[in-house]
């Protein structure tokens, strides 16, 4: 194939790890018509760590974003939680600017001690950092490198919860500006697609540090469940997360429908008709009782909470009110069940 | 407390594990009045291996069934596996009839090899004789031995089928005359029960054979679960399993009230409305397929298969017939989705 030696040198030998990696990026980024976008090309951020798997996602959407219309930038957030973490940021930063992607941002943000665990402090000051990124430059989409690895280790972590389908559906492929090309892709193979391309992976020490529960899953848990229950198990949690998923949004886009029409105002909170809430199966009963209680009070329910709430219907005697957390309570009065913050069960005259 | 001696020998001492198994025994058999059943008591037969937890159970039932106005019996069933399985099973009968347990069966069963498997084959050849010692006796219920324990093993085994919720919802509780009334306990506190009671166990060296998948679960992968991700793994299994039972509950129930209406005859098969697949969000479109071919066809798509029907409706850009397992086609046809046998897609009168 003729080509000038410069680009023959820099172009990539197109093995089936970077062909997987681009088609997944494909998939997302709808093709744009400049006709139609006034000649404004919008812009994909890609969320760059310098690990395998954002290094590989960074590779395949500086090739296919131009194809489709795209502008491609990166976004590299510094922790600052390791020594020599800038260095690492601007490592990434430069391969990415090698890549073609422009613009390409470094952003040092501060973790804060405490909170829910080091690892939620840091994502939220990462997620906050990219939002950050995105308004500035205007981005219409911030690419994150999760895998099925990932989708799967989150299922597991789930698991531990133990809160039904809400807490297995893993990590959305899209969220808001938020996408997950690489959701179906295994780690191994973001890994070998940089290798292919000839791009050096930083190896983030954390990833290996027991002290997390993430790594636990992915080194000690994960390959148990792969010797013992067969090979496959990654592809399965991710294909339960799916399912899942597609479950809770069912049940959501139901809600969303009678919500609105089943709650009356009460005195100090909402009154629900019993006998609606008796009419639905479990499942919707003890959602609409969780939406309610979330939404007025501010609270997640328990199971065990949710179902003394629902046995003021279903095994209804007389009970007492029941406690809710944040000193609101849960009433039977007569054909409704009250949630209120004083525990008054007057319920208000209906303005719709 | 004045007795006569022999009543105070074989009393046991009432122990927390003891009181919490009769707790939930006395949970599932509803009282009797007598008045009402013309003086005949129900019988409830305990499904009895000699193990600690269907011995547990056993004595449990004995000493609630009474107090309840019910009759109680068991059935061992001897599956013929290992060398002395008469024994254990005359052994086991022996301890039933000792804790006043009448009816008290055994049956021996043969469990024919092949099949989907030594465990599948064992089980089916157990329902099939417990559902008959139940039809001879006329037993209202046959209670199961099953522990949180048993439902978390069956948790994580359905993890590695991938299926969503359906492959993890575990056991239920109820199911026709079958009734689990251990499923909140924990396999420790019904061993514990049944020291406090003097009661000998049987330890069923399949239990330990880790040429069962259920075995490795219990002894290589829940421990490990337990120590990365903490205690309390069990309990959060079989929370997770109860919620998605419920979940799957409540999409049965939207789906019966709908099916009869939405499906139409079609020359060799149904034909279903394609803007009504569409209008339904993704959990009910996939169900709905999956209904229709299973009752229709009697094979269960994949989820691959299952989202490629669905694509004749979500991504429809005039695609061929999609094949299904067993020689069965769907095809889009005008306003319809037909699933047929023959890839015909006639549609016929609607008769009613």
């Amino acid at each position: 194939m003729p080509s000038d030696d410069r680009t023959a040198e820099r172009r990539p030998r197109l093995t089936p790890p970077i062909a997987d990696a681009r088609r997944a990026v494909r998939a997302v980024l709808e093709p744009v018509d400049p006709a139609e976008t006034g000649g404004v090309a919008p812009l994909a951020l890609v969320a760059l760590s310098g690990g395998a798997d954002s290094l590989a996602l960074a590779a395949a959407t500086a090739f296919e974003a131009p194809r489709a219309g795209w502008l491609a930038g990166a976004v590299v957030v510094d922790h600052g939680l390791q020594a020599g973490s800038a260095e690492v940021a601007e490592r990434a930063a430069a391969q990415a600017r090698e890549l073609g992607l422009d613009p390409v941002l470094v952003r040092r943000v501060e973790v804060p001690a405490g909170g829910d665990g080091p690892e939620a402090s840091a994502r939220a000051a990462r997620y906050a950092a990219l939002d950050e990124a995105a308004a500035e430059t205007g981005a219409a989409v911030v690419l994150l490198g999760h895998t099925l690895d990932d989708q799967a280790e989150t299922v597991l972590l789930g698991l531990a919860r133990g809160a039904g389908g809400a807490s297995l559906m893993g990590m959305p492929q899209r969220a808001g500006r938020y996408v997950r090309p690489l959701l179906g892709l295994r780690r191994q193979a973001t890994r070998q697609a940089c290798l292919d391309a000839g791009l050096d992976v930083w190896d983030d020490p954390h990833n290996t540090d027991p002290g997390y529960a993430r790594v636990r899953v992915r080194e000690r848990v994960l390959p148990v469940l792969e010797a013992e229950l067969g090979p496959g198990i990654a592809e399965a949690l991710a294909r339960t997360a799916e399912q899942l998923r597609e479950d809770e949004a069912a049940f959501d886009e139901q809600l969303e429908e009678f919500i609105e029409e089943i709650c009356e105002p009460a005195e100090a909170g909402i009154a629900v008709s019993a006998a609606v809430l008796a009419a639905n199966p479990a499942a919707l009963r003890q959602r609409i009782i969780r939406h309610v209680v979330g939404s007025e009070f501010g609270v997640a329910l328990s199971r065990v909470q949710t179902l003394e709430v629902a046995r003021l219907v279903t095994d209804w005697h007389g009970q007492g009110p029941v406690a809710l957390p944040g000193g609101a309570v849960a009433t039977r009065a007569g054909a409704h069940v009250v949630f209120s913050a004083t525990g008054a069960t007057e319920i208000l005259p209906h303005d719709h």
